[in-house]
């Protein structure tokens, strides 16, 4: 069968990783696919590379690619937003199928590009945009295909659950944590597209999309970071059983479609609260399936690569199938979300002030799961004497916890902000029985 | 574009599984795959099905299923061997495709089975036939295809898992534990094929051929089962850092192949070792992904309807590019495997034991890892007074272990029979950092 031909645009990180790992496994990737996936010419701005291009021509001009009309598909690994956007949309006029791990692109311009991917019969393979190395699009758009999908959450920002687990695991606050992070080339030097929920959200719109037939919805992603989360706040969590970690989070009820990313407790006999480091990992919960994970590495060149070329792959024995079907939903808001909380209420050190906070909540219809009140850390940075007053409470909708929250913020016994973390019990993915 | 037609042999817990989602999903599925699949024939030597078959046609005869010119899809959900067996040859004789959740077939027939589906260009699907639902022959065969895959250890038996779960959880003996799996609907009357490890085994030779491109091997799949595993084994493990799993591990390095069911302590941190009660989970170390992990239900009536129908949709979508290409490799037998050893020897309770013990395996040249020396239980079933020694060793070849242990069972201080159970700490799946 004809050899697959492929142009590179971009050689950093994963640019890299995919010439490597095509010349690395080139016999077998051809052994198992029947046919052999060539790359024939590499484009980057970089004048001379300082890697083996094997056969490869070099370019510094992406117009050589596609204009190479023996070029069968452009793999962009150029990152960013303008020049891989003309790029995607040369190659697609150039008849050119399309692979690439660029998530901000595919999220935000997805519902132009696959349409006009589709209408020219061309295939646009993102395998990598999402969770790295793991094959969690494939696993949606093929192995759970006969499936009704009901809910997918995720960890699928490694860099936030790296800090997130450095601090669980030293006790660092995040601000040492993230620049522990930035060290070892988990964290950007401006890392607030990962801390502050960009990145999931992109993801996690990519995910709704395939599960629910849809158009991307990137602009409706309710989004928190992980900024405000405090080492204590790790601590009193994993004191009651959670471990908090860094979810995106999209279901869908007869209310409609649910999207958000923000800081979760999730119980420590969950398999996902076990996910540490820079791992991701995705929950999905379907109706035939029941609940199913897939973890693993969420970035790196090489990771990145191993989806790219099952892309490629994919491509060369011509299973390109894809499942866009145009559906819509409702869109429901955050305050319209109904989940338990953690609360973390700075309160003034008197009797009754528990038994105000439990009436304001109680008068709100608001019922307490759990409650603990805490010596404060030794910090004396509040004037009062006064201590940390947590609760889990049970399911409310979060109009409701805002409400409550406002009453108990503006009572004379809270002397300052209160924090409030959403917790997802909700999943059934704890592997265990009884 | 033409619709599918699927005849369905077997109307058992997989059959009405298949049945019940195709026709649950019925609209989902034709949006998903841009065609129908229907169901137009069931065949079941049970006369009156209590089910409703919508527009299918139900026969006690299989042959009206293989006569019918018009299905292009038998689903074989008869299970057991000999009928199963001739209607797979029947089928491909007659010109259709075969999707299949049946284990001991593939394991045992494949290598017939396979290379004439192949000759004939009709696709066999076995999806189902390992780990239920979790889609992890798809990740094999294309999520992973780039990666040179190295090794996979899988609990990939609920039966055993569920016991091994029940005695960890609720300190019940093997006995008790496997009674309550058969209440539960979870262990055959007769438990030997999942319990000795022969279904694991059979799942683990069809992972191994898919890894590694070589033929089915069920035959070179060293067996242990978990039915002498103890409780106090349990208990000793986990307070030693460990949870006892029933895995199935295959792994090639420069030696060969080697494939082994039998029962692993996993350390507790591992993601492995925290998989719960019925459910599966395989782990698969590549050389470009590294450490992924597939989990979920690996039985029931839905989950493995989900991946019959997976395999019905990628029949549907043209999805049915194999990766079979023949590669051998020398088989590496148990006693040339590397691993640490967990070993419980009930040994007279007096000093200068221990000492014995450790000189003894010392002078095979094996390490001592951890040792503690415990007060037996309360039971006096043995005359003399003895305390169990546990001892983790360091790594050592199976064989070089069978002659210390051999040494060591022979001496007069050791009153009973030695228990050995192997450590895999070799996986790097914490999904942890540091």
């Amino acid at each position: 069968m004809k050899t697959l031909r492929v142009g590179l645009c971009g050689l950093g990180t994963v640019g890299q990783g995919v010439l490597e790992l095509l010349q690395k496994n080139a016999d077998l990737i051809s052994l198992r696919c029947g046919r052999s996936i060539q790359l024939v010419r590499v484009a980057s701005r970089t004048e001379k590379p300082q890697v083996d291009l094997g056969n490869a021509v070099f370019s510094t001009r992406i117009e050589d690619l596609l204009e190479d009309a023996d070029i069968d598909v452009i793999v962009e690994a150029i990152g960013g937003s303008d020049t891989a956007l003309s790029l995607m949309h040369a190659a697609l006029k150039s008849n050119k199928h399309i692979i690439t791990a660029n998530k901000a692109l595919i999220a935000e311009h997805g519902n132009i590009l696959i349409p006009l991917a589709l209408a020219a019969n061309l295939y646009l393979g993102y395998e990598a945009a999402v969770a790295g190395g793991i094959p969690v699009i494939k696993a949606l758009r093929e192995g759970l295909a006969g499936n009704q999908i009901d809910r997918i959450s995720g960890i699928i920002n490694g860099t936030s659950n790296f800090i997130l687990s450095a601090m669980s695991q030293s006790g660092d606050d995040f601000d040492t944590a993230l620049q522990d992070a930035q060290k070892l080339g988990y964290a950007e030097a401006d890392p607030g597209f990962d801390i502050d929920g960009v990145d999931a959200a992109h993801k996690l719109s990519i995910l709704a999309a395939l599960a629910f037939g849809m158009p991307l919805h990137f602009d409706s992603v309710y989004m928190e970071g992980i900024s405000d989360v405090s080492v204590e706040d790790i601590q009193y969590a994993r004191d009651l059983g959670y471990r908090i970690k860094h979810l995106g989070i999209c279901s869908m009820d007869t209310k409609g479609l649910s999207l958000r990313v923000h800081p979760s407790l999730v119980p420590s006999g969950q398999m996902l609260a076990n996910v540490e480091g820079v791992m991701n990992a995705v929950q999905i919960e379907s109706d035939a399936l029941g609940s199913s994970m897939y973890s693993g590495p969420g970035a790196g060149a090489l990771p990145t690569a191993s989806s790219i070329v099952a892309d490629l792959i994919d491509l060369a024995r011509g299973n390109t199938g894809d499942m866009y079907y145009n559906n819509e939903a409702t869109m429901v808001g955050i305050e319209k979300i109904k989940t338990a909380y953690y609360l973390r209420i700075p309160a003034v050190n008197k009797p009754g002030v528990l038994a105000e906070v439990a009436r304001e909540l109680s008068s709100h219809g608001i019922s307490i799961e759990a409650v603990t009140q805490r010596e404060r850390n030794a910090s004396q940075d509040v004037a009062v004497s006064w201590v940390p007053v947590i609760i889990i409470t049970r399911q409310v909708m979060e109009d409701t916890m805002n409400k409550a929250l406002a009453s108990i913020q503006a009572s004379d016994h809270v002397v300052g902000k209160i924090m409030r973390i959403r917790v997802e019990a909700g999943d059934t993915h704890k592997h265990n029985v009884g």
